[in-house]
């Protein structure tokens, strides 16, 4: 794996460690109600990582572009698809979008680069 | 059809003609980009419409969320699947999405009441 | 009561209940996890709700705004002290808040008018 | 003048009235340097107002595109100029400003009719 | 204190001094303004500095959300009472509020410890 | 040119390529829409990249304002009328548009330091 991807991971694992380890009860159920969400239903799981990711970068947030790239990664989406998942979230969301546009496609090149 | 949709359709589309006739280039040119993005490609039209729909609630525009959930109806996306749709959106854009999401059940009644 | 507070709570009621009795999972969590976290805790159920409405101020959303007025109100949380809170969301999130600060206004005099 | 103005103006002028005899004093500074921020300076009253009204339209606030655009009508900007800005908040700000991109139309014709 | 508290404080006091030496009244009102909605009202500062936590992180500003948390650090908030904060933003803001809560727990932790 | 100018020009340059290679025909149109909608026309360029960059501001995309004072450096915005934007935009958009003040004042000592 690429250094954006472990640098991401490690932050990611070892923060969220510590928000867990607070023991708040609301952070702890938005963290269960949000693993539930992207499991298998009338959407399967693949849909629901691309609905993550589009939303994701109409929200224009960097980080979980890198989270729902990940997983998008893992469960069989492709270059092609992506891009046009980038399109939707950058016709939506406007021009402002196109600076995340480019960290996603670096990140992008990480996850599928061999 | 139902009253909600009759006056959302009558009045985008009387506006939507009054924009394009102003004739300015960028505006209009935008509407084309507009239609070409959710056509079939890599990802069926069906899923890109899902899209729409979701980045259109995380950014709680009422108008843009009736309008996919037409699309969305005609492209046969089914109550169990739209609510998985809405699910993501409250989940990733917050609470202040919950207002939208009833706009947006209202709406969908009316689209599915035969 | 008022006119805009029952219209807003008749709506606001009926929605929901459409909402929960879809069955979808993630949506009945989310309103599980949403009235946990305002309860009393290390800070108290009044405070809060101030966080709930100043954060709804900045983020523009109507409803939310009138949901958390009505809580403030119930709790005690008098006019002096529901200005300070206006001042801030208009502080931080600027001067597009305005419009809802009429709004919230008018909601917040029907609330105390006797 | 239109219906759409006089209520506009209407509402707006009764409830800043209310805002204003809260007598807080940070509401009443941030009014009193809002008035200050669009007078003649280095750049001209006219051309703050256009970006008022663009800030205003990828802000999607309505209130605030109605009183930008009454002030641009007032200072001489005309139809062809208060389309580009319109191009500029479509395309910064995504799609999602095309609803109010309608509403401002239907706005500018009551402001332009004689 | 730690690094991340002093690099912030350096170069926030440093470009706070340019923007100030620019001699722009709106500018030096805006911050004169903030000053003072912060100091004890009806409000104590304490519960305005949380509101001004909470606006910044459903507005997703790190170093708004730096700021505040060394003011209520400062006015003696506790670690449970800055997680309730946390809670209720990432429940009104959604799950895009998370990396934010991952760097505000950074920083929080460098206010802390002795 | 200063260091933080050529990062930003060599990124941004570096990874627009790459999205073009993707061939993704509705994101070359949006970046063709893109580079017409600044053009000169009713309003002067000037004025379009002064709405660019405060609608840049207001949305708080520090790569858009980078790009955007770039281009008011390059037609003649003087730094006077770059402090009004840059007011107009604090003002309307809010406190949360202060920490990304602090990053185009840093920016644009760069492009105008001889």
């Amino acid at each position: 794996m690429g250094k954006l991807i472990n640098d991401f991971n490690d932050y990611r694992q070892r923060m969220n460690e510590k928000i867990l380890a607070a023991d708040n009860k609301v952070m702890k159920r938005i963290y269960s109600v949000d693993t539930l969400a992207y499991q298998d239903g009338a959407l399967p799981a693949k849909v629901k990582e691309m609905l993550g990711l589009a939303t994701s970068m109409v929200l224009r947030c960097d980080d979980c572009i890198r989270y729902h790239l990940g997983k998008c990664y893992e469960l069989g989406v492709n270059t092609e698809e992506v891009f046009e998942i980038f399109s939707i979230a950058n016709l939506v969301g406007g021009t402002i979008v196109i600076p995340h546009t480019r960290r996603a496609v670096e990140y992008w090149e990480e996850l599928t680069e061999k």
